[in-house]
């Protein structure tokens, strides 16, 4: 009979979201009359910029004319969008254009760049993060079994609490694959230049890959803060970078990303890593869909920058009220000024999910608790600046309900 | 050091396309007056039909309105679109609109199937067949090393001639999974009711997993053809199936496709296939474009249907006069009725790569060489009948000069 990959039976089962719905459900039976006001998903909620929408509806037109109508394009992306994306994120820097592959999500990137690894590849990431590296890791054989404590035995996890200002000590022992997410989901907190040479440092040392998640790269509003790990020097021989389009230019439903595979990068064995991905994408991947790469083109255009930034600096307006009004309520916050999101502790030594019932029954907000990110989360909770705006004053009002 | 995935070290080169791309450029060094007639390259040529395109604008305008800006969508695809295809693809037979799940390409779907199933099990195909199977085998660790012959030592090749009809034989030892595409690329030739009942009975005997790749189920004229592997009865136990709008309606460079995993479908130890992979869509893939979504919907409107079905026709007939001319002038033909292919024997005993050549240089035709899709391809070469009317027009009139 065949077989399944028995790596799947060691995920935890989702359970974060299912639990937030199931508590946020019961609350809403019980009182009907209660408009709940939900900071919890991080998802955007601005429209698409008006010169975005214009080029992909251009090139959707385009696809209804014999002569411009275009069937397969690169799996790797279209060269127009490589060279404008090289151009203006990777200015004096040592990327090339041929190094960028245009994708569909970071999400999926993230996830599906595990598969060019051996399963023996140890892995490290900071706890609190994003779940999908360690999801993807476990279906990738590299996790190994959970603990009763929610970690997984395989996996080095490297705490970010508030005593390390949430930056990732170095692993104690070798790690092949490290993780980072700059700014942080969940935690809002970005990496200085001083932290990131020392993960540089490390790679060159121990020869290990960096997997660079720079999904929130377009919030850092702080000088000191690389927008790419390849601001630090021979980074560009160690490291990965995934960028996304869904929180920069709203594309989350639109679907839009990249990653940048420097042909320096080797493994064990002189294995390019930058070829075996681009097999990996020729083979599997049919490449990103031909007005969306338009419409990503566009969010480079100088008024598709100008449309974009307003865009971005009202969500971090948003961040900056959420987190002045609770600082003002006495509560310790961190993130919020490089991200949308706020990362906030929980008085009275509550638990995540106690701070999280408590938001919801004293203030009716949804939160998402921290513990749902890792181990280290707990005692925390994060809220989403990326919330309309109106949903934005009603939080700033309900907190005060505490 | 991190280690890669030493699998990928056994894919072979790519080298059947770059090779195609070299003789041709050799040849049109040498003769720079004489334009190449391309029928090589199975891709899209007509552009897309209005009714789509209209949904797409529309589509893509919503995502410019606060009110109907939309985000994150459901990783499995829009309950819209589900259900369209549930209503119009599966009318009477045993699928439910959630079993359904909406993607951007067969390729990237059937290639990523393989992460379900345990590294052990044993893979079967037809042989000559795409060679996607083949490569995303090999990655998953199924196929083992490469033979002198070019075939994978652990794969059951599954020979299609001219001898049986193109019909796969059953293997002769177990197999735990087994891709079917039926019309098949490259031989453009379908399997019968008969047919696929005999498949059916095997995996239910053998408790296997049968990938049936409908991509070109929309170009079917045969009445004795099923469309779906769903009208066997049981089917719905032992078969995923695969489905592109990539020919059906052009979509090659919009990207759209679906996936039909039956609830019904189990692996050992009683493993949910549909559970495993809403897990894996829902962990690596973050949805489709909403745009494109709109787009696959207003295929199955009336008015869609109409338009993409008079691209479909147009696409047949021209596959129709190719096999019409090549059989005037004396060749062994295949296919091109119920696919855009046409599978054609090299005469003289010619060599799959000696005919390519003949083709280039006496008709100055650019053709695929057989042997390219397995190694029972060897003798024959595929055309595509997707080429634009002109190139078709040009191709009858220079195969004369066979």
């Amino acid at each position: 009979m065949a077989k399944g990959n028995c790596e799947f039976q060691k995920l935890q089962s989702g359970y974060l979201f299912p639990e937030i719905q199931k508590r946020a459900s019961l609350f809403r039976k019980a009182n009907l009359d209660i408009p709940l006001i939900d900071l919890g998903i991080g998802d955007a909620t601005r429209p698409i910029a008006p010169t975005i929408l214009q080029a992909m509806i251009q090139a959707t037109e385009e696809m209804g004319k014999v002569e411009t109508f275009r069937g397969y394009g690169p799996s790797e992306g279209y060269p127009f969008l490589q060279e404008a994306i090289c151009q203006h994120d990777y200015t004096k820097l040592p990327i090339s254009s041929d190094e960028i592959f245009i994708s569909d999500g970071t999400k999926n990137d993230i996830a599906n760049f595990q598969e060019i690894f051996a399963s023996s590849c140890k892995v490290a990431l900071q706890d609190p993060t994003y779940p999908v590296y360690i999801d993807s890791s476990v279906m990738g054989g590299r996790a190994g079994s959970i603990l009763e404590n929610g970690s997984y035995e395989k996996i080095l996890y490297l705490p970010c609490t508030k005593e390390n200002q949430f930056c990732p000590p170095l692993p104690t022992e070798h790690a092949d694959i490290i993780y980072l997410c700059s700014p942080n989901n969940p935690t809002g907190e970005a990496l200085s230049k001083t932290e990131l040479e020392k993960w540089v440092a490390y790679a060159l040392r121990e020869k290990a890959i960096i997997l660079f998640d720079g999904a929130y790269e377009a919030f850092i509003t702080d000088k000191d803060i690389p927008h790419s790990i390849y601001e630090i020097p021979g980074a560009d021989t160690v490291a990965v970078e995934f960028r996304s389009f869904s929180k920069t230019a709203g594309f989350t439903g639109l679907r839009g990303s990249y990653v940048v595979v420097p042909k320096k990068l080797f493994l064990d064995d002189g294995l390019s890593v930058h070829a075996m991905w681009k097999r990996r994408v020729q083979t599997k991947y049919g490449g990103t869909s031909y007005p969306i790469q338009r419409g990503m083109e566009a969010i480079y255009s100088p008024q598709g920058q100008k449309e974009t930034k307003a865009i971005l600096h009202d969500y971090l307006q948003s961040a900056f009220r959420l987190k002045e009004k609770l600082t003002s309520l006495g509560l310790e916050v961190f993130g919020g000024t490089n991200a949308p999101y706020i990362w906030v502790q929980a008085p009275s030594e509550k638990t995540s999910w106690e701070f999280f019932d408590h938001l919801l029954h004293k203030c009716h907000i949804i939160s998402i608790p921290g513990k749902g990110f890792g181990p280290s989360g707990e005692g925390y909770v994060r809220f989403s600046a990326l919330a309309k705006k109106d949903v934005i004053d009603n939080a700033l009002i309900a907190f005060h309900s505490m």
